[in-house]
């Protein structure tokens, strides 16, 4: 029933009201709580997602190769609901979209000249902005009109650590997931810094599942957004300004990076702002 | 031994390396235990101040007359270690800071004629950059050379609420505390998001405690910060750009505030990249 493999997917599920995390089987459709998975991990790690990431850490577990349980997809909640810090989120970190996004007038002070950063520029998202990856996006009377989604690849740190290095930094990492940065236009743009039009409650929409990363090759991975069946967004990691170790090297000089966090790596060319489909007059 | 008042001081300190929440007395050099102060409510309210905050709330608590004991300020901690969100930080928000900062060159990509924000600059700082109030300021090797002190007047929230107006924004108050919001001003500038300039490990002192909110009125505190003895700000509220009602309704319309959140309301003028007794150059 179990392979020595390191490739696993993990999820966390609510069930009767009680939150579970499981793992998920190669097909995607079928689950194994943890508890059956790992039992002798704490139950804490059966739990709560953040536990088994610094309980696991870059171990080499097997998985279990077949789920025994179907996963119904309103049962998904984000992969992590309580990460250590707020999500590092990265702007403008795609050229296509460096130059999309500046062009588009919401992105106050920088003139076409600025468009692509000479420094990451990092802001967060708070944990009460994360949401179900297949939840509706909560809007409210009065809000703006300009909102928008941004499909990014986002990294889950396994190992805590300061002043980590460029060389060093993948072996702090414990997987990806996949998050959606949704964003308010207008109030990114008339609140000058970035956090009261990305950090709203709900905004950020969070997996259905961390892979671990060994499941990927983080130097070209296809990023694409659909929206209505219409593909939006398609672009490789490739075409990013600074990669996922130089994020880690700068991020952690600022703050020591913990298990559970998350850098969501930016998002690539094709969002609302910068689209002659969802803005014509933009 | 007791008074029925609700003036009530509330710190956090360390003995024997157990976490307590104390009640400071009038004279600000002796404490009681929240455990004796307030023996009805669970012992978790004892340890952390967010769980005695969302407790009591707005209850009219009586407070001790008398410190039971003498308070050893290396024993101080933040009187918040964690609150729900990062900290919520409000930029430009004084007049004459607004000029200083603008004129100084270290706001990325703003001009002269927009020094005074239209609407409030909302950022973050992270949990792990609060420190304890007496404690030094964590530089290291390669540190820009432009960290500069930034004496706040802060809000802690203690009612939760979303969608809050300016005229009930103080029915969500629990108390204010001082704050100072260290910036390495080089990073602030050079990733134009202030995330990573502004939430480093350990940039964030705060206390020594929180006040009650029936102890300030807010319309017109002074705010006064020395460095080495030397007098470098000193204002009163009165020159704030946007009020703190306005700031709860603001953050409020993106985020859920939570007892236990912190608003740090932004610094006035004299801080030192404006200033010629700390940067000759600037």
């Amino acid at each position: 029933m179990f392979r020595l493999v390191h490739k696993m997917k993990l999820a966390t599920i609510i069930v009767d009201g009680q939150r579970k995390v499981v793992v998920i089987d190669p097909s995607g459709e079928r689950y194994t709580p943890a508890a059956e998975a790992f039992p002798d991990l704490a139950p804490s790690t059966h739990e709560d997602m953040v536990s088994l990431i610094a309980e696991i850490g870059r171990q080499k577990r097997s998985a279990p190769l077949e789920g025994s349980t179907a996963i119904a997809i309103d049962d998904l909640l984000p992969p992590i609901t309580n990460p250590p810090h707020n999500v590092f989120c990265v702007g403008k970190n795609y050229h296509a979209h460096a130059h999309e996004f500046t062009k588009s007038g919401f992105d106050a002070g920088a003139t076409a000249a600025e468009a692509i950063p000479e420094h990451p520029i990092i802001f967060t998202k708070p944990s009460s902005s994360l949401a179900r990856p297949f939840g509706d996006i909560p809007l409210w009377p009065g809000l703006d009109e300009a909102v928008d989604y941004e499909a990014e690849l986002a990294v889950v740190i396994g190992k805590a650590g300061r002043f980590i290095t460029a060389e060093r930094a993948l072996d702090h990492v414990f997987g990806y997931t996949v998050f959606n940065d949704v964003t308010a236009r207008d109030l990114q743009k008339k609140h000058k810094q970035w956090f009261l039009g990305k950090g709203i409650d709900g905004f950020g929409p969070i997996g259905p599942w961390i892979v671990t990363k060994d499941e990927l090759d983080i130097a070209n991975v296809e990023i694409t957004c659909t929206v209505n069946g219409e593909e939006r967004q398609k672009t490789s990691t490739k075409d990013l300004i600074f990669d996922i170790p130089t994020l880690i090297e700068v991020i952690s000089r600022s703050v020591t990076l913990l298990p559970g966090d998350i850098i969501a790596t930016g998002t690539p060319a094709g969002v609302g702002s910068g689209s002659a489909l969802s803005h014509p007059g933009s």
